[in-house]
């Protein structure tokens, strides 16, 4: 049974409290989270304690930190985890900038412990049964892929102005999935924006609807189209198209009812969000953790994942800004 | 080519016109109807003549007829048409009553000459390919088939109490398409209705919704389920379970286009009625009767085929009146 | 925190165990089985303790009984538990005789206990929203239900031998949800069957493929389809016709994923069975059985309902042996 | 009625000439072919006359030219004919130089004849339902159009050869189709490209798997993606996002017949190409042209949509090129 600590009790550290807590060999140890009321309403519930940061890492009990705290404290909470020899789950993305991520890894490198970045897409069951039939042939060799990523509603312009814009805080997802799918690094990448959904991005300096383009080594291309509004729900599909046909992974649909009258036959939108959506893949994610912590397999996505889709978001930032397209 | 002479200019009439004159071994010769403006319309449409059933009939240009005129001429038309030795399309039914469909045939039968009943369900391209499907083992034996069949809406109550009700005039399509899918002749039939949609149709004594149970000797079974109206369009389908799967027949979207929006995603109704949804089961059917001209083929669907169906009709009637399960 | 005990550790057991485990305001207390291994083993994986029957019924921690054990032993269990006044779950049916159902509940009735009979599909939350949606008047009244119900694949001839025959061990389920759909008690009823799946099964002197036809009072009619086996998973779906249109409650797919080439496109087939299917209904029916236990509501689907639809199963025998319609 | 001189009796001038026969308005008058054969096949066909380019041109009886033969001798015959005061119907391209086609648009306009160019995906009933919905305000502004575009199988290299390239000779009906349903000149066009299907197309200097992004002047972007092989059919779909939620045009279906198995469910693939696709689109582009040639309207898509298209072919392959975000 490995204790773990939590860092961060809002939104996100909710869903993996869950998941901790059901895991037959994980146990919620532990809460931490600047917001007194929020550690508190997440330790009552599941019946555990509230630690400082401090106390946390240097409690021997703890055998693994869950890092789902605010963006700018990851690459602090890494360094320290490793530092205390804990094994690492961190939400995306370990640090805003670049360079600091790199610091970050060296440090984690240096402590030998193993980190976990989660990039959840990849657990998703659709996704990675579609990732499973191209790995087995069943459509060759992949040549064309698509990702369509569109949140249902926009997030507020003050999350925007800390983001990092859209690229490093959106888009990160889908450059993972991107090189998770074809499994190679890009070689060019070129990227188009527009402020259509809400002017208050565009006066944060962020654009809410995007195309990236991206070209691969073995002549495959990929194509993300982002919108930070869908008006129907969480929009979240894949095609990939090979030599010898075309695998999609479709969205999920809130429910199985369908309406057939005058007007035509409806059906129901897909899922809300991402907590519906990715539900499975947070499960699926948790549990990898955990056989990652016992030892049977390395982590899928690492630091490595963190900084490459940090590194792809960084570029397309510079294509946007300079409408060219980016050799890698 | 064959000349042809089209007794009723009606709605059914016009399209048959209209296959018949497209067709490359088939030429409109002329129209017969007691209603003047009808035949003048479309005789003007197509550039042929107008004849009396007589001239018609006498004619020794005249290689066939296709009889689409009211219900109630149909057995003395072919009666006609079979003493002039023409060869007879003819829509169904024969007669509504059993009796003089028996006389009708084997009065055809005595002439020899060919007689093709205009079920055209059976030349839909849909329904073809799940028989040759079936037919080529894809599912095993035939165990159960589901038979959807709806209107749009209901006809005027005048219709109705002159249409030899809804088994006769609706379901008897069902019939044939039950027989023609499974390839035997039904044991057994049981009927349930109700007057449900307008009550001008039960003070016509008649009912518009009903369920037929049928089973077949190799122990496989059928359900039609009709009703006199839908609310959205046409709907035609089959569901036929085998051994080894199902196959089902769906209906034709008046087009590809959907909208998804905040109360779902919306895609396009059933094809509105008959004439949208059979267009190319329609022409198929005429392309096979010029084939019987010819004497290329044998009629796919002859006097006992219209013999057949009534004969459940009338059976499912006396169901539905004694509330048993009728032995056939 | 309401204390279960758990009567049976079989399959249908299991599924509930952790179901009660997972509740914030149940605990599982104790399990009883009289095969020694399979107790132990549940009992093991949640670390709660195996009673006998006497020893449960008489511990006053126990607060409800969920039965999943044999169906030969519910009528007892029930009467047992309601003699010691425990609130009961009870997996359907309460017993295959009608007679010793009515004895049972007479008995419940007098001690004055809760009694939830376990018709899962009822708590499906597709069908749910499909009953919602009618009775909010988005097709306006009910006229016709088609209930399609075909299980993966038969079970073995031993267990149909004591399954009290294919009406009132597997149709049941369907005679509920036509009389929760509807809202109605049936009128009338008529049954048609063969033994199409495994010969088997008709040497065990039942039927595998059955269809059922019941009218209701207010004229809407409803059509059951059964078949042991599909070969393509579990296929359970609902279609209700009314005045404005069609509901429609479909499979739910084993996951989202398509392959097109050049033999078609191909979707998942549906869920597997049961388990998969209604892992939503099962968890919905025990909140439900929950809010019964701190008496926030009454339960939904009580004794009358396994009684009224084991009417339907033996109504239904009755006519497929005499080849009637059956006024009820 | 309107005589026309159908020039080309190749694939696409027999599509071309079953609807010009067909129409009540237009008549099949003579068909002009550089080989004989081809010519003399489809003037049997539809029972009509055989002439030399002078002939059609300074015969007084022809009303209409229809342009159906090889690219490069489009623009000749534009000049020609509109030298003799016909009107014009003229396939795609008008010719491969962006320069040849300004100093022919130049003639034309001097001659004041109506000059048609056949892009058939705008008279496509789906695009244009689309079109439409979008106009009516469906879904609000538009903000991401998604052009999928794929050929079921690649063309031989010695067409490639001289084709034009991909670009302007398979992308510009997907560059008009973004014109036409944006509603704007692009002001932004990046091209990425590789050869991924067949060597022989690289070797002939061309790819066959192409993305191209534009970018409109009220912000919306566009995406095009190309491939010269599907595996699967016609892959032929339109996707538009707006403020209000998303509008779809699907692909056809070969028929509506499905199989459930246990390898899964199995729909028809797209219709195989774009004579089965686009059949209604071509009836309803003759049926515009008539209507033009009557002076009922204006030509929906004249000379300067075919210039614009291949000003876009050719900036985008001008980005593919230099690797650059092209401005317009």
């Amino acid at each position: 049974m490995f204790n773990i600590a939590l860092f961060g009790a809002g939104r996100i550290g909710q869903v993996h409290a869950v998941n901790i807590a059901n895991h037959k060999e994980s146990h919620l140890y532990s809460v931490i989270d600047p917001h007194p009321a929020s550690a508190e309403a997440l330790a009552y519930q599941y019946q555990t304690k509230i630690q400082t940061t401090e106390e946390a890492m240097s409690d021997p009990d703890v055998h693994g930190v869950l890092i789902a705290s605010a963006t700018d404290t990851h690459a602090d909470l890494i360094e320290l985890a490793a530092g205390h020899n804990k094994m690492i789950f961190c939400e995306k993305p370990v640090h805003l900038e670049l360079e600091r991520v790199h610091q970050c890894l060296a440090t984690v490198k240096a402590c030998q412990v193993p980190l976990f970045i989660g990039f959840n897409r990849r657990y998703d069951p659709q996704f990675r049964r579609l990732k499973n039939l191209l790995d087995a042939g069943m459509v060759g060799k992949a040549e064309s892929l698509l990702i369509t990523s569109r949140d249902p509603s926009p997030p507020p312009a003050d999350y925007v102005r800390v983001s990092g814009g859209m690229f490093r805080d959106m888009t990160i997802h889908d450059f993972d999935i991107a090189r998770f799918i074809i499994g190679e690094e890009p070689c060019a990448i070129y990227a188009q924006g527009s402020n259509l959904v809400d002017p208050a991005i565009g006066l944060a300096g962020d654009i809410d609807t995007a195309f990236i383009v991206m070209k691969f080594p073995s002549g495959a291309m990929a194509i993300i189209t982002n919108s930070r509004r869908s008006g129907y729900g969480y929009d979240q599909r894949l095609e990939l198209h090979g030599e010898k046909g075309l695998l999609t992974a479709g969205n999920i649909k809130e429910n199985s009812v369908e309406f057939w009258g005058k007007d035509g036959c409806t059906a129901a939108k897909p899922e809300h969000f991402f907590l519906q959506r990715y539900r499975d893949a947070y499960i699926a994610e948790w549990s990898h953790f955990v056989d990652v912590m016992a030892g049977r397999v390395n982590p899928e996505t690492s630091g490595i994942d963190g900084e490459r889709a940090l590194y792809l978001a960084d570029k397309a930032l510079e294509s946007l800004q300079s409408g060219k397209e980016i050799k890698l």
